[in-house]
């Protein structure tokens, strides 16, 4: 996985991240690529586990080397180098940070300029529009008054973003329109909570919008941890929609208003979803699935399935049980 | 209805309409004036009819001309003259393209200019404020910084607009007060769902908000799309609101926090409604309601009760069914 | 308590007060200091008491005189001077704008200036920053693009605030972070519901934000109405969440998306709280608590609980009786 928006430390060797971890150095020294999850880890990247949800992906990843703790030692296979650690999750914030020194602050980018518009091809734009460096925009666009688009974002054709937008460590399809006052891009809301402190984590993950996509009003987006946030092809989000760091929606979906989205939660393709409904965190819902307004998932909804109330179940028997006369 | 923010096209004949339409031309060509729900209708308009819920609408309509499908060929009275066609709504908004061909596309206002304070009469204002053509202010108003005033809108006298506002397609009375960053006057989130594309439909209503208003801060108001989005004299919202297209909410309403309503739905005076709760589009709440905190209305309210609940009820009855001990 | 940032009036005497409430002089006229709540006041402060709720507060409150209704005359300690009225909260609203006459309307501050920064110590900054009168920022802060800090506000060391951040009446600790489009500060949705019309009453309390703090984007934080609003050492809040006036947040707790809180709710330490949870105005939350995303909070919840549910309760039970297979 290609990470655009953060600077990797060069020449990481797997006695740096030992050290980091507190842990005794190896006598053999060897490079270390990157860190990864099971599925995006290549054979010279480190890759972690710490929960048997994720078994198909260790059995097919492609690392070599794992960290998980006691409880999983055994579940690894026999072929991979094994760094064993306490606290799975902080060893890879660790990582990730000895990797991505710069990921952890998500401070506003103090390189952005006014825009100038002899670099782009026939595109319209406000006041007072401020562009990072290396900020790429496709043909035809339009960009209006008061928008920050930072360093390295990619906008392709045809795509129209509005007043007071705030756009980072994002990639943009053609024929998309960001609305006015959302935030794209962020870090995501994720830390381990301490009880005498809670610890942030790094975020080096990008938010991923596809093309003929509509992002309403006042939303937030937030980029990935270790993944991407990802928003498909066709897809339209309504006004004030919250979606955390590393969600996945797929193509042509409908998000009405006031919708929010827990980290690492799965949306299939056609989903629509009513105002104000809320899915938990790392749940998955299947394609063709629709969420009645209000609702809250809280399990793996399948797909072809109407659903709704808190917790949201069978739309049918949900409204059956609870038509009032009064 | 007058539409102060859309450029009509002139002279549209009713072959021009068939021929959006793809429908054969009529041997006598005539002038349609504008089109227009059936209840703001004149006699040059023409109108459409898709549910029985619009029959007394249907029945009292000055329109000569009425856009139906097969379903409802029969329930048109026989002094009208009928367009059959599949989808009336995908109709609707065809006619209205061919009427406002800029109605669709919703970008920044490209012709703003800071503001000229010799324009207005004791207009007390910010930093980086930017209005569109014809921007008409009332006497005593104040403008925050960096907020976005585009063509056309209206504000009356002794009105407050916070900073970093965005306000558009918008008629403000007197004494109304706007708080920080709220977006007015966009396009509604109304669109056709396809399998295969999502297709998005012109809105040329407005937003009419009365006088001694209160909106609060990061509210989203979208505008009508082919009636307006109406907020009543002496309403008060808090923040994080959000009102879809076509809403109309009456007079000396309270409306708290994280409140949503969904397109078309329809409060009536002196209505409570308590943080977080949300009504589904096309509902009718009546005058002199409470509506408790985090409820969700799917259901038509009658005038002088109190509901709760998800789905609301009597909340009497829901209070005492689920009070509990642990 | 001290106002930081608002203007009172001096020598303001009893006759002053009753003289603004409709009553009567006294023959010996004596000054008062200002008005405050029963745990707050000092004795030469005004108070009042309209609910038991707060009976032990009247117990041992500092204020020798007490506005109060016919009710609860008999309830006043006889050390205390009484003034008895028909409506206390309006005339506490009265004597507020008595001391305070410029606390009711929330105009813009007019008096920023583009941020000067040899007046701070290594402080990074975006464009079009705007500052007002005695803003005090720590050293080694930073603050993006469009944000405005109005007068008086003080920033801590090591502080991030973000782009397009409004900040007024907001005194906030070290090393803590505010996302960008945030508004902290502003008067509260407090007023007085009247059947013609709704009475707003002013705002002459602060937002006191501790060190270590995380505020996420599109957060609304009001001031409080008397007392202070306060968000505790180590609290970290997601995007979107709403926090109205008088709210009072514990030390380390976790409060995630679009979360919202009611007017003088009071949360404990070390609570977490999922998306999109409530909690209802002058609610007492414990310490280690735990709150269900979705839930409603309409009762008080004891210390190191976990609760769940549209109202709150039992999270083991909510979950066992509903359970769904479809």
């Amino acid at each position: 996985m290609k990470r655009f928006f953060f600077k990797k430390v060069k020449n990481i060797k797997i006695n740096d991240i030992l050290k980091s971890l507190g842990l005794k150095n190896l006598k053999k020294n060897f490079n270390v690529n990157d860190i990864n999850e099971l599925n995006e880890a290549n054979i010279n990247d480190i890759s972690f586990y710490n929960s048997n949800k994720y078994f198909e992906s260790l059995k097919k990843t492609k690392s070599k080397l794992i960290i998980t703790n006691k409880k999983y030692l055994k579940t690894i296979p026999k072929n991979k180098m094994i760094i064993e650690v306490d606290n799975v999750l902080l060893a890879v914030a660790n990582i990730t940070l000895t990797f991505y020194p710069n990921s952890l602050d998500d401070l506003f980018d103090a390189n952005v300029k006014h825009l100038n518009s002899k670099n782009f091809k026939n595109l319209k734009f406000g006041y007072n529009v401020l562009l990072g460096k290396n900020v790429k925009i496709g043909k035809n666009c339009s960009i209006g008054h008061n928008t920050i688009i930072e360093h390295d974002v990619i906008i392709g054709d045809n795509c129209n973003i509005g007043s007071n937008v705030l756009i980072k460590n994002t990639i943009i399809g053609n024929n998309t329109n960001i609305l006015d006052s959302s935030i794209i891009g962020k870090k995501g809301f994720g830390f381990y909570p301490g009880k005498k402190k809670n610890i942030r984590y790094p975020h080096i993950g990008s938010v991923i919008i596809g093309s003929d996509v509509e992002i309403g009003c006042n939303n937030t987006i937030d980029r990935g941890s270790l993944s991407n946030t990802k928003i498909g092809d066709g897809t339209f989000l309504d006004n004030q929609v919250h979606i955390a760091h590393n969600v996945k929606i797929g193509k042509n979906c409908i998000i009405t208003g006031q919708v929010g989205f827990a980290g690492s939660s799965s949306i299939g393709n056609s989903v629509m979803i009513g105002g104000q409904a809320g899915v938990s965190g790392h749940i998955k819902v299947g394609d063709n699935v629709l969420i009645g307004g209000g609702s809250g998932v809280i399990k793996n909804i399948p797909s072809n399935t109407k659903v709704m109330g808190y917790p949201a179940r069978n739309i049918r028997k949900f409204l059956k049980e609870n038509k009032y006369n009064d």
